[in-house]
Order: C-alpha cells, then structure tokens, then sequence
C-alpha cells in the first residue's frame, strides 16, 4: 500500500494527467556520475572481459552457454542486488566449413562466408551477376536453372547506419528472389563498408514453399575479383558449404537489477544482446552493448543514493537469428509493460553517441528534455522524433513500452560488424566511456522521474512479489 | 666490330675514366616520357590483368605456370621486341589447410597461417609468451619440452619499412629458437603492422640439424586475444597445420626487351617479382612491381626514338622462398655483368616513390643527379648513399652491378603484404601512374647515358649474339 501511494505520486501510474518532471537534486546527482563514468574503465573491462573469455558466441553453442554463466557471474561481481535467467529457445544454426573456388582458365580461390540459415551443400555453376535486388528479382523464372546468382550491391557508409537497409535486404530476399528464377546457389557482395578480405555473415531466410539454396556472402575484394572476373568471360565457381540448422537450442535472457529505493518494481531496462555471429569475438556487436550497460548499471548501483526506480540491465539472448530473446522478453513480461518506465538497448557498436531521442509523450517533455541537458556535455544533441527502439526492445515496444535511443556513430561499423575482424582491439576506450556515461545518464535520470514516459496506457498494479 | 667502337665512346667499357653524363636531347625526352607515363593507366592495367586473369600465384603452382605463360603473352601484347623465359628451379611448398583453438575454458578459435616452409602436423600443448625474440633465444634448452613458443612481438610501423627487419627475424629466427629450447610448436605474432584479422606469412628456415616444427604466425588481433587470454590463466592450444615441401618444381624468370638503338647488347634492368605468396593475390607484392615496370618498358618502346642501350624488364621468379629467381639470373648471367648499365627493381608496393639513389661511382654523379633532376617534377628528392639493391638484383649486384633504388613509401605495406588483403583494391592507380614514370624515366636515361654506372670493373666483350 505505501508503493501504490508513493506510486501515485511519483510511477507511471496517471502519468498521463501530470507532467513529468526530474527533481533538481537528481540532475546534480547524474552530473557527478557523468563524470564517474567518463573516468572509468568498467565499460571497457567488461567487454575485454567478454570478448576474451568467451569469444565468439553463436546463439546456441557452447561458447553460447559459456556466455550466460560469465553474465551470470559478471552481475554478480559488478554488485548487482538481482540477478535471473530466463529461457530463450529458438532453432539452433551451425557453420562448420566453407570454401569457393573460380573454375577453369582463372582458377583462384574465393573468400565467402554463409549466411546464417544457409543449408550446406556444394553447387557448381556459371555465375550470373546482378547489380542489385531489383535486377535478380526481375530475372524471369528458370532464367537461372543450374546457375549461381551474384547480386553485386555496393553498400553506402553511413555515420547513422542507413546505408544496411538496402544492404542487408540484398542478403535476406535475395536467395529467395535466387530460387524463383532457378539458381543453384546464390552469391552476394557483403553487406558491409570494409575493403578488407573478411566477408561478412548474417541471416537470411527463405521464403515459404521454396528449397532453400546455399547462399553465402563474398568478401569485398573477392566480390570485386568476381566482378573483373566476369567482364573477361563467363566464369564457373563452386561453392561448398558445410552448414546448416540442427534442431533447438535452449539460451536465456540474462538480467541483472539495482533495486530502486521508492520504487523497486518498475524499472528503466538497458541492455545490449549476448550472443554474437561466428567469425568475429563479437566486441563491437554486441560485446560492447553489453558491457556498457552493464557497466553503467553498476555505476549506479555505486552511488550513495539509489534512484527512485530499478535499473534492469538485460543481456539479451539470440539477436541475430531473429530477436528471439527480445520476443521472448516481449512474452514473458507482456503484463509488465507498464512497469517500464522507459527502455534503451546499445546495439551499434561502440563509437561515440551523437544523439539522443525517445518515444517521450507531451506529458513527458520536461523531462525528455532535463534528460537531453544532462547528455549534452557529452556532445550529444537533442534530436526529438528521431530514430526508434533498439532491435531487442522493439517487441515490447510494439506493446507500448516507451524506448529511448543513444544513436551512435555508426560510420565504421559496417566495416567490422559480422565480419572476422569484430574483435576487441577494435574498441576506443574513451568513446566506450561516452557511452557508459550517457548510458547511465539517462538510465539514473529516467528512473528518478516523477511521472512516466508513456509505456503503455493504463495503470499498473502493484506487483505481487 | 662496329659495336664494339660504339661501345668505346659510350658504353660501360671504359667508363671509369670518363664521366659519365647523360645527352640533353635524351632529357627532354624523358620529360616527353614522363608526363606521358603520368597520364597512363598502363601500369594499373597490367597490374589488374595479372592479380585478376592469375590471381595468386604460390611459386610452383599451377598458377605460377600460368603466370609465366601470361607475362610472355603481356610483353608480347606491350609490344617488346624480344620475349624469353629462363628456367629457376626450386624446392616445392605447399599450403593446404590450418587451424588452430585455445582449449578448455575459455575455448575459442584462432586465426593464424603456416609460415613457408613449415611442416604440417598437429600440436597441443601450452603456451609460453615472450615478448622478443631474445628472451625466446635466452630460453634454457628443454625448457619449453611439449610446449608451444609465442614471441609476440610488435613490428613498428615506417615510410621506409624498417621495422620488417625486426619483424621478419622473428619469422626466419624464432623456430629455430623454439626448437633449441625443446618447444612442439612455435607461433608469433604476425610480422606486419595491420590490425584486420589477416594473418602474414612469409619464409622460414630452420637450421641445420633441427627437427622443423609446425610454425606459423596469428593474426594481430589473435596475438592481442591470447595475451590477454595468458594473463588469465595457463592456455593450451592445439594448431592443425597441413602443409609442407613436396620436392622440386621448375618455374621461369620471364624476360622482355626493348632493342636499344646504339647499344643493344648492353641493358638498363628494371622488374619486380613474379610470384606471391598464396594467401592474397600479389597486388602489392608484387603485382604492381611486375606491371608498373611492364609498362616503363613499354612507354619506353613506344617513343619515336629508342634509347642508345635495350630496356630489360625481368619478371622474377620465386622471390619469397629465398630470391631463386634473383639467384639464378645472377647465376645464368654472371659473365654479362659488364653489360648491365644499372638495374632497379620494384618490390615495395604500390605507394608513391619519394627518394631516388643509386650505387653510381664517382664519375657517374654527374648522369646521377641528371637523372635525379628528371625525377624531381614527380616528387622524388635525391638521397645519394641512401639505401640498396632490391631483392632480386642484389644477388647480382654482389657480383658488381650497379643499382638504383626508387623508394617506395611503404608506411601502409605491411598492413597488407603477405596476407589475404594484398589484394587490386588496395592499389591506388595515381600513386601507380607516378611509380611507371619513375622508372620509365630512370630507365630511359639510364640507357641513354654516355659512359657507364659501374657495373663491375672490366670492359665487356661485344655479345656473340
């Protein structure tokens, strides 16, 4: 009854009829921990800590497992109050080898890695290229019969990411557009900015009632190669990968809280994803997500005065195959929505955060915009409206949760990100302590709000644990 | 007998007791020639046609074959006036496949390469850094018995690459030192200053009367990742390497020339390597080497007017297992060494050329620095005592031939060099354009001069042939 009262005045609860605000006091206190976080290494420890014990942890292996012990462990250590799993299951995906050769008068290897969800098997065929998805989804039925199709897009660089629509959807309709007009397998120039000779992986799916190709992405270079290749005459390439889907696997979401002093059962949800694609360590996607917001939970966890509401830090399970952990967190909290104050996932490398933006509603403007003065000295502006939820939120968003987003910059992302060359040496310690820093800005700040940001409508109950 | 009285007033006969000086009508030319070469893409295309028709060319591979089958093809296409093969023959290496993983707790991949020459076979066993070769070479003998030797050393990064000799000692020294030491297996760091996850290999050796071990070097990020790993804890590692020497192979130093108008016996060399190691495709080393010098020769030979003496353009063959070509040209050419005006290979790159010296005696400065003036307009300052012969000529040099060294900025070459990324795409056709006009430049001059560089000691006979 005293958590309804305070509730009343100070949660989510009739946010709607008052204005949120943030008290002074808290604002001076997010100041200080600003500048604790930006003196700190912990962002950067975690993820080292991360990167170099596990590795690469592809959703469902045993580096996998691995992973959800060392977060376990790693909440624990930072001096989390809670720290629970919850089941993620999902179809488990394996890449065990892949190699592709030029055939004939040019004989040379090729570079190329599987897509995520790709079948194995060897194919061996004249490549046809293609200059886009447009152009392969043009090509008319059987055009391809016993072909490879090679759709050579050119991926933009983009200090916002933008130029990956365009790219990845060359990796997640094109084997399927490939299958229609007949291909035997399907090629792609990686959906990636690098000029290096990593190619870069990914999951695509294949559309229903068709048999699914082996489907493989060509590094940069090998792409080019290919290219130059075709402009002197046709050219035959086998492709042989040994890959596939092999059942279910069971991870888990792995979540760490600070507990709130006024209202422990509502909660500002940080996090980044736990598993990672094959090839890399998975430092910059998503080691450094998850080390940052842990870090930044801890930070809090640290200060003399908790804020009125718990930080949730979730290291979410299998983002890449499918936002399998951030539907399951969708599932299994749909009664909780409104026990979210507000949610930010990092999931975009680890470069400097340049902006700040949220799904605030006009009732919470005051204190959307009290958030973005205490991230300015960061060199973050206030860009209200832009962008959307964090790839793992965006589930329980679509059911109301209110979300902000720290965009970061993004222009050399795509050169490591899904690629053999996402590892930790590729991380600045002092961009990665901007983004501890704003993190648990925004975080300290949200959760000491009185009044809601808007997930969802009605009013939430008092919890019963 | 006509040649010979030629040769008595401009030839090397004779020169050490005149000076040697270079005719102003030949200088203008060379600036015709240069800015000619500038606004070529000749030397960027038969570059592209090399690295691509051939891809990479392992020496005595398949692919080398059809390397030395292109080059006759490509002088013949460039229009020279005499194409020749002479044989190099050679022990055979191959790499078929390696692997390597950190086992128990912190299981993970690694990515490395066999360096050349290594024998295959698989190790397991623990790891013990050093931080140099040194402290590997200090290691009590039996010390290391059923472990694996890690120098992890790191190679600086410089214009002029003087840090590979540092890094390579490590490659060519450090195995034999493991083995001393009593180790089952030797990884190092690579030996290059890039930061991508594309291990470099290169030659070893191992001394007499030592039993070879597998050895091979990671990736720079991998070297990063397993110190930190050892920092942890004690790390087993299990390295699979297959690959090994498989008897002997013969492959050709490919020769084309340009006929002299006065001289023609007498050559001006210029060439770089044709073969690469197998991991990229030899763009940077020495694709570019091979093409920008191609087509000097080339420009040379379509000018209204031929230089006194021939323009030779070698293409070497097997430079990277230990000069074989270099060996055998000195070899097969030790009684023409008077006939050799000057020679200059091009096996750093594809980086602008910033410095030009040469090994010209005292009474050659004079045509020296003529020639160091025409090389001036490209950027190129004139550092007289700096430097040496490149690789395949200092074999020769040693028996007395005059050289020229065109020096390359190599600040980014070992980013790339001997790695999967010493690939086209890494070239930029510009710098490219001003290293073909170098060289047709010091070539033209060099073969125009009146009196010799002092390529050895004693007055050539006329040719027999």
């Amino acid at each position: 009854m005293t958590v309804g009262l305070v509730a009343s005045t100070l949660g989510t609860a009739f946010a709607a009829a008052r204005e949120t605000r943030i008290p002074d006091a808290a604002i001076a206190r997010a100041a200080q921990l600003r500048e604790t976080a930006l003196a700190s290494d912990l962002g950067y420890r975690v993820t080292e800590s991360l990167t170099t014990e596990v590795g690469a942890r592809l959703a469902g292996s045993e580096a996998d497992a691995r992973a959800v012990a060392w977060a376990q462990a790693k909440f624990r250590e930072l001096g989390y109050d809670r720290v629970w799993i919850e089941p993620v299951s999902f179809p488990k995906w394996e890449r065990r080898s892949e190699s592709a050769q030029v055939l004939g008068a040019n004989a040379q290897p090729l570079t190329l890695t599987a897509l995520g969800g790709s079948p194995g098997g060897t194919v061996e065929g004249e490549v046809v290229r293609f200059a886009d998805l447009a152009a392969l989804e043009a090509a008319a039925p059987g055009s391809l019969a016993g072909k490879i199709a090679f759709v050579d897009y050119t991926m933009a660089r983009a200090r916002d990411g933008s130029g990956y629509g365009a790219g990845s959807r060359i990796r997640s309709r094109g084997p399927s557009a490939a299958i229609r007009a007949g291909a035997a397998g399907y090629l792609m120039r990686s959906a990636g900015t690098g000029s290096h000779r990593n190619p870069h992986t990914g999951i695509t799916r294949f559309d229903d009632g068709l048999t699914p190709i082996p489907s493989a992405a060509l590094s940069v270079p090998d792409a080019q190669q290919l290219t130059r290749l075709l402009a002197l005459r046709p050219q035959r390439v086998r492709v042989a990968l040994d890959c596939g889907w092999d059942g279910t696997a069971t991870s888990h979401n792995v979540i760490g809280e600070i507990r709130g002093s006024k209202l422990p059962h509502e909660v500002v949800l940080i996090g980044g994803h736990l598993d990672s694609w094959d090839l890399g360590t998975g430092a910059i996607d998503d080691g450094a997500g998850v080390g940052l917001t842990m870090a930044a939970g801890a930070l809090i966890g640290k200060m003399d005065k908790a804020p009125a509401r718990s930080i949730r830090v979730v290291a979410f399970a299998n983002e890449e195959q499918g936002l399998h952990g951030g539907n399951a967190y969708a599932r299994q909290h749909a009664k909780d929505v409104t026990r979210h104050q507000i949610a930010a996932e990092s999931d975009f490398g680890a470069g400097r955060i340049y902006a700040y933006s949220s799904s605030a509603p006009a009732h919470a403007k005051v204190a959307d915009e009290q958030i973005a003065q205490a991230l300015a000295p960061l060199g973050i502006a206030h860009t209200p409206g832009k962008g959307g939820p964090g790839p793992d939120i965006s589930p329980f968003a679509a059911q109301g949760l209110a979300w902000a987003r720290l965009a970061q910059d993004g222009t050399d992302y795509f050169d490591l990100h899904h690629t053999p060359d996402d590892t930790f040496d590729k991380i600045d310690p002092q961009a990665l302590a901007q983004n501890v820093a704003a993190y648990a800005v925004f975080a300290y700040l949200a959760a000491s709000a009185e009044g809601g940001f808007g997930s969802a409508a009605k009013p939430v109950a008092p919890p019963s644990e």
